[in-house]
C-alpha cells in the first residue's frame, strides 16, 4: 500500500545510513536508544500518526475552534488523539526523564515530529506550544517553580504557550507594553494585552502555563527591560492544587488562511487587577531568556513546514502514480493508452523538485538534531561550542530557508492534481494553507535572513560559518573519490568556494553599506540555503553511490538511484542558478535601498 | 488618500505614453475611443470597482456559495453589484454594439478588468464566464442562434458558461465520454456528467446558456469526434420566450480553497433523458471552435491572477508606509525612533519585486490587448497574421507565467504583513487563495509551457517567435541610445540572443530527445516570460528617462523615476539568473526523464 506523510524508507536512510543515530547509544545519555529502540519509536509514531492523527486533519480544518464566553473550544476530534499523545509521552521527547521527559536523541525525535507534523499540524501545535513552555522553566526556573509546573506542563497535562506578541510590538519585540507590578508577597501583578497566542486558550487541557513578557515598571525602554514571568490561567497553590482564577481572559480568536484547529487568542492579562504571575529568571533578562529559546522555537517551525511539503510529496507521487490523463509523448500509435500522468515530464519535473527538497529538508534538520545530541554528549568545550556553533548558523536555514521552499513545494503538491489540488476533496490544499504561517511566526523569513547575515555569519568572528563551509567541503573531497559523483563534487566545491566569499563580500558590505547589505539578506539566506540542500543531497549520493557499489537489496536499488538522480538534478540544474545569485549579490545593486518611497506609487 | 486595487497613475501611463491608445480612435472602429472616453472609462470602471464591489469581497468569500435542491444561492452581496455590471454594460465591453456590447478597445478594457478582478475576482468569474460563453455563439452561431441568445448574453441577462471537463477527461480534454444523439427536430439529446462548471448554476439569472463538448453518438475517438453544442438551463422557444427546463440539474458544488463566491458545479445533463441542445458550429469540430477560444480564455486567466498581483501589491505598499515596527537600520542613536516598515531594506525588497512583476504583467497584457486591436483595424493580411502570432507566443506566458509570477507576489503581499497577513482582517490571504485557481485552470501552467515549446516556438515556421524577439530587440536599439540605460541595454540584448539560441536548442531538442525537452518546457516558459517582463520594464524605463530628460511635472518625477529603478532591479537582478537558466537548459540534464517510477519511493 502506498505510504503517506512520510517515505519510511527516506526516514530510515537519513537515521541510519546517513547519520548513523545508533551509535549515539554508546554514550550514556542515550544508551536506551540502540536501532532497534530507534525503528520501535518511529514505527509507534507513525503509527499513531497515521492511524489516528491524519484522519482528524481535515475534520479538524473544517470545525475550527469557537470562542464563546470566553472559552475556547477545539475540534471534538483533538480530545481523542491529545490523549493519545500524553499517554505516549510525545509531549516532551528529548527531555529529562525526571520531569515527564523521554530523554530521546533530538535526532530521532524529529523523524517523529515529522509523522505527527505531517498529520495535523494544527493539532500537533498544542503540544509543541506546551513543550516550549516547558522549556523556559526547565532552564530558567526554580526549583520550586520546577515542581509546581513542569512536570504536568510535560506530560501534556498542563498547556503551555508564548505570551510575547502585542498589537504594537511583533517584530519589534521591544516596543511591548505590558507591566509588571511586584506585590509584597514577591509576585506581580501583570497588566496588558497579547496577541496572537497560539493555544492561548483552549479546552484540551484544565490549566495553562503562559510564559509572558512584561516590562516591570520603572525598567529601562527597549528590549533591555523585559522581564519573562510565569503566569497561569489558574492559579497553582503552593501545594500544587489549583487555586482561583487568575484573570487570564480570551477575548477574541483570528480567523485566518488556515491552521483553524489552533486557536490563535488575544488575551486579556489583569483586566480586573486580578492577574498574578511569578518571575522566571532575572529581572530585565526576558529577551536573553527568549533568545536562549530561540533555536528550539525556529527549529521546531521548520520543521512542520518540512512536514507539510513532505505529506504534499508523497500524496503527490501516489496521485501521479494513479491519476490517469493523457497519452505518453513518446507514443506515437493513434490509438495508444492513455497513462498515468507520472509519465508526463513536466509532472516529472515537479516530483523531483518536490522529491529534492523534502529529502534536503530532512537531512539537514536531522543533521541540526544531530548536533544537539553531540553537545549533550561531548565533553569538550571546543566540541561543544563547533556544534552550537553550527546550528546557531543552520537555525535561518531551518526556519527561514526550508519554510520558504516548503511552502513553494506545497503549492506544486496542489499543481500536480490540477483542478482538483483546489478542492477540498484532497488535502493538497490545506497543507498549503496550514504551511503558509511557518513563513511568518517566530520571526518573518526576512527576519531570518538578518539573522544570518546581521548575527550568525560573524558568530564567533566568523568562525562557525566557515565551519559549516568546512563540512560541506568534507562531503566534497569524499564525493570526488566516488566514481560517478565527480562532476557533482567539482560544481559543489565550486559552490562552496564561491559561497565563502560572497559571505567575506557582505561582511564587508555590512560595515560600508549596511541597507544594500541588508537588502542582499534575503539572497544571501537562499544561496546558503541552496548549499546546504545541495551539500545534504550530496553526502545521500556518496552513501547510495557506495551502496550500489557493495551491492545492494534488489529492493533498495531503485531507492538508492534515486538518491543519485535528486543530487543531480539539484547539482546540475539548481545550483548554476545559484552561483548567479551570489555574483548577483557580489554586484551591491542598489536599486531596493536607492528608490524613492514616493516612486512604489499609490498614494 | 491612497489607492486600492491598481495604480492608477501606472494605468494611465501604460495606457497613454506606452502604448498610446488613444492613437487607436483615428481608425473607424474605435473612432469613439479618444483620449477623454478613454479616461472616463476608466474613472468610472475604477468607480465601480472600488466604491461596489470591493466592499462585497470579504463577504463573498466568508458566506460562499450554497446548494439546496439543485439551486445555488451566491453571496448575497452580489445581486446589486451584477445589476451595477449590467447597468454599465460591462459584461461585452469589446463586443458588437448590435448584440450589446460596447465596441471598445481591448487594451482599454483589460485595464477596466484589472480594477473589477482586483476588487472581487470570484464574482467577475460570473461575468467572464458569461461573455465566454457569448462569443462562441457570435462566433459559431447561426443567426437564428444569435437572435435566440447573443443580446440576453452580452448583456448579463443571461448566464454563460463552459462545459468541458469530466471526472475522466480533465487535461485530457478528448477523453471526454458525454453524448448527443440527434433528434428528427434537428435538436440533440444530451446526456453526460460534467465537473468544475464555474458558474453552472446560480441566483444571479433567470437563465444560463450552456456550451457543452459531446460527442455524437458514432462520432470517432479522442478529440477529432468532439462537437459543440448550447444547452441552455430552461428551454428558450423559437419567439424568445422561456420554455421548459431542460433536465440541466446541480448535482453538487465543490469546497474550494478560495474563491468561494464562485459557484463550481457538477452538472448532471439529461438525468431524465430530457435535455437537449443545438449544434453549435459544425459536427466533430467542437475541440477546433474550443482551440479559437482558447486565447480569450487563457487571456482571461491571467488578467484576474495579475489583478490578484495588483491588489496585494497595492494594500501591501500602502501597509508598509502605515505600519511602524523597529528601528531604521541606519540610525545610531539608542533612543531612535520606530519607523515605517517600507524604509527596511527585506521589505523594499518584497516591495520592489511585487512593483515590477506587477508593472511587467500590465504592460504585457495590456501589449496583448493592442495587438488585438490591431488586428480588427489593419487592413493587411501579412499585418494581421504577424499580430496574431505574437498574440499566439504570448498566450501561455499572459496565463502560464503572469499567473506563477502572480501568485509568487501575492505570497510576497502576505510576507509584508507579518502574522497579519495569514488573518482574514486584511484582504492579503484571500487575494492569495483566490489568485491559485489561477494557475491551474484553462489549462494549467504545465500544460502552457507545453504549448509554447510544442506549438508556439515553432508556429509559422518559428517566425511569430522571432517577431517576438524582433519586437525586444527594437526597444534594445531604443534603450542603446537613451543615457542612463545603456548597461540595462546590453544585458537585455545578451538576454534575447540567448533566448533565440536556447529556442533553436529546444527546437532541435524536440525531434531527437523529445522527453528531454519536454522536461525543460516549463524552465523555458519562465525564461521567455523573464524576457518578456524585462523588454516592458526596459521599454517603461526608456519613456520615462525621456519625461524626466524633457522636464516633466514636479508630481510625476518620483514615478519616472520609479520606472527606471524597476528596470535597473529586473535586469540587474533577475536577468543574470535567467541567463543562467538558459545556459542550464542547453545542456539537456536528463534527471526529470531518467529517474524511475520507484525511485519517487513513497510505496
Amino acid at each position: 500500500m502506498a505510504q503517506v506523510i512520510a517515505d519510511r524508507r527516506d526516514v530510515d536512510f537519513v537515521l541510519h545510513e546517513q547519520f548513523e543515530v545508533e551509535k549515539l547509544s554508546k554514550y550514556e545519555q542515550f544508551a536506551d536508544f540502540n536501532k532497534k529502540t530507534v525503528d520501535l519509536i518511529i514505527s509507534e509514531a507513525r503509527n499513531l500518526a497515521v492511524k489516528e492523527i491524519l484522519p482528524t486533519q481535515k475534520p479538524g480544518d473544517e470545525e475550527g475552534c469557537t470562542l464563546k464566553n470566553g472559552e475556547v473550544t477545539v475540534p471534538e476530534c483533538f480530545h481523542k488523539i491529545y490523549d493519545l499523545l500524553k499517554e505516549g509521552e510525545w509531549v516532551a521527547m528529548c527531555d529529562d526523564p525526571e520531569w515527564g521527559g523521554q530523554g530521546m536523541p533530538q535526532s530521532v525525535a524529529l523523524a517523529a515530529e515529522n509523522y505527527f507534523n505531517g498529520a495535523n499540524f494544527p493539532f500537533i501545535l498544542y503540544s509543541l506550544l506546551t513543550h516550549g513552555a516547558g522549556k523556559l522553566v526547565e532552564t530558567f526556573g526554580t526549583e520550586e517553580q520546577k515542581k509546581l509546573f513542569l512536570k504536568n506542563i510535560y506530560t501534556g497535562h498542563w498547556g503551555g504557550t508564548m505570551l510575547l506578541t502585542e498589537p504594537e510590538a511583533g517584530s519589534d519585540v521591544g516596543a511591548l507594553t505590558t507591566v509588571a507590578v511586584k506585590n509584597d508577597d514577591g509576585t506581580y501583578s501583570i497588566t496588558g494585552n497579547k496577541i496572537f497566542i497560539s493555544s492561548g486558550e483552549n479546552n484540551l487541557v484544565e490549566n495553562i502555563i503562559h510564559p509572558v513578557l512584561a516590562r516591570i515598571e520603572g525598567a529601562p525602554p527597549g528590549t533591555a527591560g523585559i522581564s519573562l514571568f510565569l503566569v497561569p490561567k489558574i492559579w497553582v497553590n503552593e501545594d500544587g492544587s489549583l487555586g482561583e482564577f487568575n484573570d487570564v481572559v480570551c477575548t477574541g480568536i483570528e480567523e485566518k488562511m488556515g491552521l483553524h484547529g489552533s486557536s490563535t487568542c488575544s488575551l486579556a492579562l489583569g483586566g480586573k487587577g486580578q492577574c498574578r504571575g511569578t518571575l522566571l529568571g532575572k529581572e530585565n533578562k526576558g529577551m536573553s531568556a527568549m533568545f536562549v529559546m530561540m533555536n528550539e522555537a525556529r527549529l521546531h517551525v521548520g520543521v512542520p513546514g518540512f512536514s507539510c511539503a513532505s505529506a504534499s510529496y508523497i500524496n503527490a507521487v501516489n496521485y501521479a502514480r494513479e491519476r490517469v490523463q493523457g497519452k505518453n509523448l513518446e507514443a506515437t500509435a493513434k490509438d495508444a493508452p492513455s497513462v498515468p500522468i507520472i509519465q508526463h515530464p513536466d509532472v516529472r519535473r515537479m516530483l523531483l523538485t518536490m522529491k529534492t527538497y523534502t529529502e534536503g529538508m530532512r537531512s539537514v534538520l536531522c543533521y541540526i538534531g544531530l548536533c544537539e545530541d553531540m553537545i549533550k554528549i561531548s565533553e569538550s568545550p571546543e566540541e561543544k561550542s563547533k556544534y552550537q556553533g553550527l546550528i546557531d548558523v543552520l537555525i535561518p536555514i531551518a526556519k527561514g530557508y526550508i519554510t520558504d521552499k516548503a511552502f513553494e513545494m506545497c503549492g506544486h503538491g496542489v499543481n500536480i492534481y490540477g483542478g482538483y489540488g483546489y478542492t477540498q476533496e484532497y488535502p493538497q490544499e490545506q497543507l498549503l494553507r496550514d504551511c503558509k504561517i511557518t513563513q511568518l511566526y517566530e520571526g518573518t523569513n526576512g527576519i531570518q535572513a538578518m539573522d544570518l547575515i546581521g548575527r550568525k555569519l560573524g558568530l564567533n568572528k566568523g568562525q562557525s560559518f566557515k565551519d559549516l563551509l568546512a563540512e560541506m567541503n568534507n562531503t566534497v573531497e569524499t564525493a570526488k573519490g566516488v566514481k560517478g559523483l565527480e562532476g557533482f563534487a567539482a560544481t559543489m566545491e565550486k559552490a562552496v568556494s564561491k559561497l565563502a566569499e560572497t559571505g567575506k563580500h557582505l561582511t564587508t558590505a555590512k560595515s560600508e553599506k549596511i541597507m544594500n547589505a541588508f537588502g542582499n539578506a534575503y539572497s544571501f539566506l537562499e544561496v546558503t540555503g541552496d548549499a546546504v540542500m545541495a551539500w545534504m543531497l550530496l553526502w545521500r549520493a556518496v552513501i547510495a553511490a557506495q551502496k550500489l557499489e557493495a551491492g545492494p537489496k534488489k529492493k533498495d536499488i531503485a531507492f538508492y538511484e534515486g538518491q543519485i538522480k535528486s543530487a543531480q538534478f539539484f547539482i546540475n540544474t539548481l545550483i548554476p542558478l545559484t552561483l548567479a545569485k551570489m555574483d548577483v549579490i557580489s554586484t551591491d545593486d542598489g536599486a531596493v535601498v536607492e528608490i524613492s518611497e514616493d516612486a512604489f506609487g499609490g498614494k
